[in-house]
């Protein structure tokens, strides 16, 4: 399921198979030329109604019904970087995380089984349509991770300023109060750090990702 | 009103005036050193208590009241940085940004009038206790920055990956949907941007500001 204009907007362009769309008049009045063109069940629905159904506290426009994406492998190109994500719990951080991921052109997450949900509505909102662009894929890190380049973020690891990144890898992103799992420990290369240069414990596991991934492109 | 154990620890060691602490007993036993040595209003609630009074929805822990700094006159020192907001409204936007701007040892924050008010519980929560160490000064921004080096953010500047940053200055970050208004163009001396490397539109607020600070310390 997803919400609001923008997103559906972008889910209507995308591989998704949308099966249901349902909005109000006047998403439909301004949207007619795509509209027309395409055969999914449409809806016409008062804010009110759509409110009661949408998974947004807020829904003035639409909301849209896709059928998931067919699961394929997870597999790394030569050169290809990739996020992986170990028990990130809060779907805010983990669509925002999905839309830091699209930004810096890195298209593939591997999540823990235990991360939210891709398909929680509250990550499809955060990722502000980003959700089309990236992949997530699902399952056990620890086999997924073996035999890769890892890099693991940590508040003691290598200055991110002065790495060298390599010819492709995953950067691990750990839970947002633990870190990264021990059991992972192992799989890890290079545990890298962002320095800090005032006083606060930690970051956000969303902005420690896209320090990282700055840090990686613009050495790239 | 300060939610949390980590937040109220924090607050009790700052320069605030805590008036009341009401916490569980387990949050009272775990921490009598320290509050055997305060003096202000302490008392014990239940979990299910203390969820009715605090602004969280969960809170098992402690809340406190404390009285607001006296406020004083915006001043940037020779060489220092400070982070401008211009119309942020999202608590939790504010909260992170006050959380990045402790990390990366900037200390004062300007806000627009029509920020989210930094006293927000959500704003103290997402500061994860930053708030104690960042002073947010509310004014009109026009009379403010006038004067100042102004990095202004925008989809379209400079690459900051290629930046030279000057001896001090203000980061000027703008709502969250429409960015920096039209009002304050003429104060910005130089527009920065992130560049992008994938299909994104934008960045959310806080991630920008994070990215940039994070540019703006490692060439310092």
């Amino acid at each position: 399921m997803v919400d609001g204009a923008k997103s559906v907007l972008e889910l209507l362009t995308s591989e998704y198979e949308v099966t249901h769309l349902i909005g109000t008049r006047a998403f439909f009045e301004n949207n007619d030329d795509l509209l027309a063109k395409l055969n999914m069940h449409q809806e016409i629905v008062t804010e009110k109604q759509l409110s009661t159904i949408s998974a947004l506290k807020t829904n003035d426009s639409v909301l849209a019904v896709a059928r998931y994406l067919p699961g394929e492998p997870f597999k790394l190109e030569t050169g290809e970087y990739c996020i992986a994500l170990d028990r990130v719990r809060d779907p805010g951080n983990l669509g925002t995380i999905v839309r830091i991921a699209d930004w810096y052109g890195i298209t593939k997450l591997v999540c823990s089984g235990d991360c939210t949900d891709f398909y929680n509505p509250k990550v499809i909102h955060a990722s502000m349509g980003s959700f089309t662009r990236v992949v997530a894929y699902y399952g056990h890190l620890k086999s997924l991770l073996a035999g890769q380049t890892v890099y693991g973020t940590a508040l003691q690891g290598e200055n991110v300023h002065h790495l060298v990144f390599g010819n492709g890898g995953i950067i691990l992103v750990g839970n947002e109060a633990d870190g990264v799992s021990e059991d992972l420990n192992s799989l890890v290369s290079t545990w890298i750090s962002i320095p800090r240069f005032g006083a606060a414990e930690s970051l956000n596991a969303a902005i420690a990702t896209a320090v990282i991934c700055d840090n990686l492109q613009r050495m790239r």
